[in-house]
């Protein structure tokens, strides 16, 4: 079976948006063992759209569209598609259903226009929507699978995993299994080399590096005739890369940093406290991102001026004024501070300069330190971090947690 | 002139790499006024590739490639633009000396794969390439223009810009314009049909709507002999459109609601602190991405738990006992007590339920309380959304902002 993705939409050919849609679906296809031949871009013209599919169609077998399926008149991707097969487009009860639901619990109103979006065309299976109100739709006829996706990649995404991953692998004759290594602490390129033999001669299973925001995954995918042969094939080489990259790797899966460090929080019944000056409560929201942190987060503040560091967290003036706000024995004061207003077992701070402005030769932009307090004990990390200010704070947000992670492998 | 993009590169339908090349050059030709109809990937195959160029010349007038002039045997896009126009590839000597010169200055040894890439097809314009060693090309004849770019971004910006650009913008006779406004309160298919008839029947200029998480977008785009022509004509749909949709307008180009915020605060000498409980720091966070906000913003309170809320901000036991923390009284003592713990003009807080867990009949998951206090005035707002954990509390913290940008509007 040979694929093309393609999406629809103007405002990817007028470069407003950037098409992340086509490189995860490539991505998960090549893991399914289907081969993509194009990718094509069209917009919200109906001649143009037609003549897509249809050319799609001869030359692949699966069609993956990805967008034309809003409201509004340019959307017109399922009535092209259904076109193709020579097919109407008839009304969805259940999806209609819950397009009403969706705008009821906003206490929004329902237009005309959101209607069209529970038409399909008969007969196809439907993909309902649990983050957006378009659903998608798998028309399989003859040979020819045309599968129909949201555009926005919230939308898209879990939608995929959750209806077209598993229809597509019942299609295959043997099965692909992934497993993903998460690691911290180490950059892309230094990782590389630490498996660089594993990844450049696996072949089965095959072990492939992937860059994201601060961190990078490793990703072993074995190809087997049932699911447990391949599991198998994956063992010893994922032991092999734990002995050689040990506590970089914080996870598997899907399960981020945060999360890691909020259950291993739980699991030690400690409770935590945050104290952020120019993280300014990202560090905060990151953990408060883990659905129970209750049990464990107590309290946080966000003492972006000085009068709020010592008002709140106790900071001494004479501190502020000898080290200034940016320096390691504030941070201490800071974590210590929080820990000990909040009552709490650990006590994080960050403080440092995100930038544009505020750097000096002596304190430059993205100096960073950060405290941390565990039942007493005070220390801190001095981070020096490059990049523009949304990227320098999150990239103190992630130094934190992951120090704090390694602190907590020491406490049972 | 209509033009197609086509990139050449099996990696990326492997979805190895991301496709920005697309992006890039869309944008640029949207701003000469090129129309991009199609966009298309295909891989390092022969056949496939040959294809591609031929069906793009037969709908477009300009086909611009990226990617496939490197120095392997797989690099096959000159070959190819070559034969579509009937041309053998003969040497330029510059570019083989610049070749042989690259390799010099980096101390490596040239190979015979890279004579390759100086040759070029007889008669083409020859575009250097000061970032890598494969020249760029542009052929036209018979009213149809290929342009060949190396697939670096690196390497394929400066040469667009450097050569691609002023060779395109000798050839346009008009100039586009666009304006675009930024909605925030309304969603995309009310905006719609608020603005339906210029979106449907906009001709010069055009109107086209666009979704982003939580807001909307207006593009109005004209066609001028200069651009001031282009100004003009976009001028009374622009004012057409604020005098039906008022004050759900924010603002205009690409600054965001946040910003827009933040300046305003400025402006007005409002200083403010946050009180959050389920958005967790992401309110404060969001605020404090603007660079300068320290003038304005003061202090956080993340006060995640009963305990936090009474003891930071004073927030009564009997009314968390009697009304319960996610309640507009509550959330009204949390916007009071942050202005006068940390003495800030205005005091906003938001108290909900993020889910997935904690929601019940009366009190579901996605039920939010804002309360803002401005110059001790108090009120609060009640929201009601959908999503997951991480909509609703970004949700929360942009319906919290344009609450807040509305009020402030009524102050001077």
């Amino acid at each position: 079976m040979n694929a093309e993705i393609l999406a629809v939409g103007t405002e990817i050919l007028l470069g407003d948006i950037l098409n992340t849609n086509a490189q995860y679906l490539s991505k998960e296809l090549a893991q399914l063992g289907i081969g993509v031949y194009y990718q094509t871009v069209v917009g919200d013209n109906p001649e143009r759209l037609e003549n897509a599919i249809f050319d799609a169609f001869s030359r692949a077998d699966l069609v993956i569209t990805t967008g034309g399926l809003g409201p509004t008149a340019d959307d017109l991707t399922k009535e092209t598609g259904a076109k193709y097969f020579g097919k109407e487009l008839v009304l969805d009860e259940k999806a209609f259903n819950e397009i009403k639901e969706y705008f009821k619990k906003t206490n929004r109103t329902m237009t005309e226009n959101n209607v069209k979006q529970a038409y399909v065309p008969e007969g196809a299976k439907v993909l309902y929507n649990k983050n957006g109100t378009a659903p998608g739709i798998i028309v399989e006829e003859n040979g020819k699978i045309l599968v129909m996706l949201p555009g926005p990649p919230k939308e898209t995404v879990p939608m995929f995993e959750e209806y077209v991953k598993p229809f597509l692998s019942s299609k295959q004759d043997y099965t692909l299994v992934s497993r993903v290594l998460r690691v911290a602490s180490i950059g892309e390129s230094k990782m590389e080399t630490l498996v660089k033999d594993l990844i450049e001669n696996g072949e089965n299973p095959t072990v492939a590096p992937y860059a994201k925001d601060n961190e990078a995954i490793l990703r072993i995918t074995a190809k087997g005739k049932t699911e447990e042969d391949a599991i198998k094939l994956i063992e010893p080489v994922a032991n092999e890369i734990y002995s050689r990259l040990g506590n970089a790797i914080y996870g598997e899966g899907d399960e981020e940093l945060h999360f890691v460090v909020a259950k291993m929080l739980i699991e030690r019944n400690l409770t935590i406290a945050t104290s952020e000056s120019c993280t300014g409560g990202l560090l905060a929201g990151t953990l408060i991102d883990y659905p129970g942190i209750s049990k464990v987060f107590m309290d946080g503040v966000v003492s972006y001026s000085n009068e709020a560091k010592m008002k709140r967290l106790g900071v001494s003036e004479e501190s502020l004024k000898k080290y200034g706000a940016v320096s390691y024995q504030v941070a201490e004061e800071m974590a210590m501070g929080i820990a000990k207003t909040s009552g709490t077992n650990v006590g994080i701070s960050t403080t440092g300069i995100a930038g544009p402005d505020g750097g000096t030769e002596e304190k430059p932009v993205g100096l960073v330190y950060v405290g941390l307090c565990i039942n007493g004990k005070v220390k801190s990390k001095e981070l020096r971090l490059v990049g523009n200010r949304e990227r320098i704070r999150r990239k103190a947000v992630y130094s934190a947690l992951n120090w704090l992670r390694k602190e907590l492998l020491e406490i049972d």
